[in-house]
């Protein structure tokens, strides 16, 4: 293994998703010779969707030069298209780094910043459609690899995700390590984790729950598109 | 559905697992008619085993009575067998609650307050024999329900177990909403995740590595023990 460590940065932004963030986090964080860190605007705790807060490791300004840097997603993900010093260290971030990556709607973030234009890219199964308003290729995948840009479906894929790039940077063993210290045989009661498995009464009652919000959402894609020129 | 919250706190302690914690937060916290708190000693940011700081959202004094108490593991769990401001907590909450739960290494903690002797608990599966340790019953299932006892196996399983909880108590269909939400359809790229499938080789090196702070741990485990007397 390279002595040099393998440096991953983690969006922190305000109302993201938790579980987007921290199932990623848990495998690389003693994946062999990973560094990580969680990357917010200031050193202020970052409340996630439901009020609750983390620390943030690192800053936009104090952060280091990063290898892989991934973008987990969540409400509030449309106030980060909004939000010009995110979408700036977002690209600067990118443009050095060896990885590209998202979970969830955070491939959205990277379509604000201009980054899926013409590229493959997973989201949150609800708002995959929006991928297409930045100028990428909505892919169903769970985990989509498209050159240097790799993304995540919806929450949960991020540990999938997750494990699929410690395999590519540090070997199949390394990654195989890290999903048996964290016991990742899943086993759900229920099949109802995609939209083509789940009973259709189910999908029909979340769908109709989320679609104020959905039309919000794409709503700001748009305006956050067309500010791309 | 009843109009009354279900109310549910996960324990915040120091060198916990994230993922331990935040996989059935995330089902829970949007759970129809769920009110989850992240209760801890003080009001101060709990560092995880990685140094990451969460800020709980209650403390042990001013938490409100639980439906629900759940226990992650981590790290951090032997020293919490030597708290007794915790024990004292997990107890009280333990005695009102209509459901004691923990995830991981979370069992032995409960053990570590006397809860598990004569009753069958999932833990870690590097750490499943400590159970008995405490008078338990040690079970390889991912989910393990042994009366008002629910117990998830290791890190990962607390996705599986927090979608069983909700079905219970809120039925199938809000545990499949929850599921499809967070889009769970997991697709692990190996077939690692237990040592029963993992290679040998990677059993081999994980648990070699693991060993001695497995050993302090066990130590730790007989001494609490004995002080339950």
């Amino acid at each position: 293994m390279d002595d040099k460590p393998f440096v991953v940065g983690l969006l922190l932004f305000p109302r993201l998703t938790l579980l987007d963030l921290i199932g990623p986090y848990q495998v690389f964080e003693r994946a062999p010779g990973f560094e990580t860190h969680l990357i917010a605007k200031t050193t202020a705790p970052v409340a996630d969707s439901s009020g609750v807060a983390l620390v943030p490791t690192a800053t936009f300004a104090s952060a280091p030069q990063l290898d892989l840097l991934c973008v987990p997603g969540g409400p509030g993900e449309a106030d980060a298209y909004e939000d010009e010093d995110t979408l700036g260290f977002v690209r600067e971030a990118a443009a050095k780094a060896q990885y590209v990556t998202s979970v969830c709607t955070g491939s959205l973030i990277l379509g604000a910043a201009g980054l899926l234009r013409g590229r493959r890219a997973a989201s949150h199964w609800a708002s995959r459609e929006m991928i297409a308003t930045f100028g990428g290729i909505p892919d169903e995948g769970r985990v989509v690899v498209d050159g240097n840009l790799i993304t995540g479906g919806g929450v949960t894929a991020g540990i999938d995700f997750a494990l699929e790039v410690v395999a590519r940077i540090r070997g199949a063993e390394s990654a195989q390590m890290r999903q048996l210290s964290l016991e990742y045989a899943p086993a759900p009661p229920f099949d109802a984790g995609s939209p083509d498995t789940a009973p259709p009464q189910v999908v029909d009652k979340l769908w109709t729950g989320m679609e104020p919000f959905l039309a919000q959402r794409r709503e700001r894609a748009k305006r956050a598109a067309a500010r791309l020129g």
